[in-house]
């Protein structure tokens, strides 16, 4: 199922799911109110809403509640998470990084996948503006999957991780090379660089609808992003040296981990400008087009613009 | 005003403040439901409930809606802030940790506030346990001065940044030194080393109740630390390099502020076993009590326990 959050004509807000048609549907209508009016709802009480969702998913024929893609406004699936944690699970992105700075990888990273918090309230959704901070002139894009949080744990263990995933969505992790460069300075890990812009979506597909992708403890699926219509970075989520049922043992340790977080995977290889490098482009500049796609997951475009 | 969150002897959850009197009191009770009754939403709608706020904490009497102390549980005054940001805005602090680890002073460090996002959904309140990680076998405690977000806001200017702050409470920012010297080898900055538990309380002390105390851009208010009855740290609020209007700048550059974000100050100097070396005291053990206080804002007490 591909969980949505979308805006009407009328600028109401609704939840739902893309159907079979490609309609969005919006879920607390068509089950009559038996399904909530808004995704952290339905995350709160999955277990509660799990059999309404299936029911409905199945039953509901066009019609009432179902708007055509062209005359709504798809926004982030998850519009209001409870946290976003950014991982550094990519092996390449993590050396090539380092090596662009001329440090070699560390031995440390291979014992635990670690993380940041990023800022939780500066969500965008599909087709969303991204605007620049006025002191930055070293914009990135950052290629990543994330995985939603749909079930409280603490100390879960990562072969017991799976039923605490909800499901997952594309992540662009915009990044504020030159701000995050001089906080780095200091010791405390990336927030300037950061905090102005997470995007998500267009869907959080759920993880049952992915088992065909399924490859060792992760899965098979393509990741590219372009940037004005020019492909720079591929990969593959298979390519994860930590499972996302690892960042979740990490993640939920000595701490209760709620429905409605978010756990990032971090950058794959190739999939910033930081890594290629500005030989093959140059930052990210108002007016760009920037793609981001996942196999199985959908496409996510932004538009960037001057603050 | 001292406005707090505190819990009745039947389990219910309440907002107020504290009477002249000693007493808490329900501000949704004795306002006949005109102030709302949790702290989060009197933050998010505070230009029209100041009014309200007023007058009835002039005007409520004893009686209805009053309770004695020592019948209800104080909790963290806002125990679902949006975010916390913690800063490193005391020069001494990270000038003795740097020595500590053989590093000298960073030049970056004079030339912007810095923070790191920590974990929103891990709050403790006066009185509750600190849960030791089970990884952790060197918990500290951080002596904090935290300034709490009342109004929304973006690029705003460190000149024009009082009017956002709607009050100051007492944090303490649990630190697991061991957990957080192994994560901050990847260069993330801390994550783990911090993310199981951050205290707040007793009170959020509106800032027109701390004028008294005004020097120059910040306040002269002492700050103490003590385990088990013995003071270890000392300092004084006026100590911080960078003021609140500062860190206000810093945090709302290029992203949007909103009612109920927190901003920690940052450990004040000797205000951790980290910076005392444990020559001077050995870290934090299960049963260990910790009270840190800070002068017109109350004193705020936590117990360690074993996860």
């Amino acid at each position: 199922m591909k969980l949505i959050t979308f805006k009407q004509q009328n600028g109401e807000k609704k939840a739902g799911w893309l159907s079979q048609s490609g309609m969005a549907v919006d879920m607390h209508q068509v089950s009559n109110g038996a399904l909530p009016d808004n995704m952290l709802a339905l995350l709160d009480n999955y277990e509660h809403y799990q059999h309404y969702l299936k029911t409905f998913f199945q039953g509901a024929g066009e019609g009432s509640g179902h708007y055509p893609l062209n005359e709504v406004q798809l926004l982030a699936p998850l519009p209001n998470p409870r946290s976003i944690r950014d991982f550094y699970a990519f092996e390449q992105h993590v050396k090539t990084a380092r090596q662009n700075r001329g440090l070699s990888m560390v031995k440390e990273w291979y014992s635990m996948p670690v993380f940041y918090f990023t800022n939780s309230l500066a969500v965008h959704g599909p087709g969303d503006q991204i605007f620049r901070p006025k002191a930055c002139r070293e914009l990135d894009y950052e290629l990543e999957i994330a995985c939603v949080i749909g079930k409280k744990g603490r100390n879960v263990l990562a072969e017991n991780a799976e039923e605490y995933i909800f499901g997952f969505t594309v992540m662009n992790d915009w990044s504020a090379r030159d701000l995050q460069r001089e906080e780095m300075q200091v010791g405390l890990g990336p927030a300037k660089g950061k905090d102005f812009a997470t995007s998500f979506g267009p869907a959080i597909v759920t993880a049952d609808e992915l088992e065909p992708f399924r490859s060792g403890k992760g899965y098979n699926l393509m990741m590219k992003a372009s940037v004005n219509g020019v492909t720079l970075s591929f990969g593959n989520v298979k390519d994860l040296y930590y499972s996302f049922g690892e960042m979740i043992e990490r993640a939920s340790a000595g701490t209760t981990l709620y429905p409605g977080e978010i756990l990032g995977s971090g950058t794959v290889g190739t999939g910033c400008i930081l890594e290629l490098g500005t030989d093959i482009h140059r930052w990210l500049e108002p007016g760009d087009t920037v793609e981001i796609e996942i196999e199985g997951l959908g496409k996510l475009k932004n538009i960037i613009a001057e603050e």
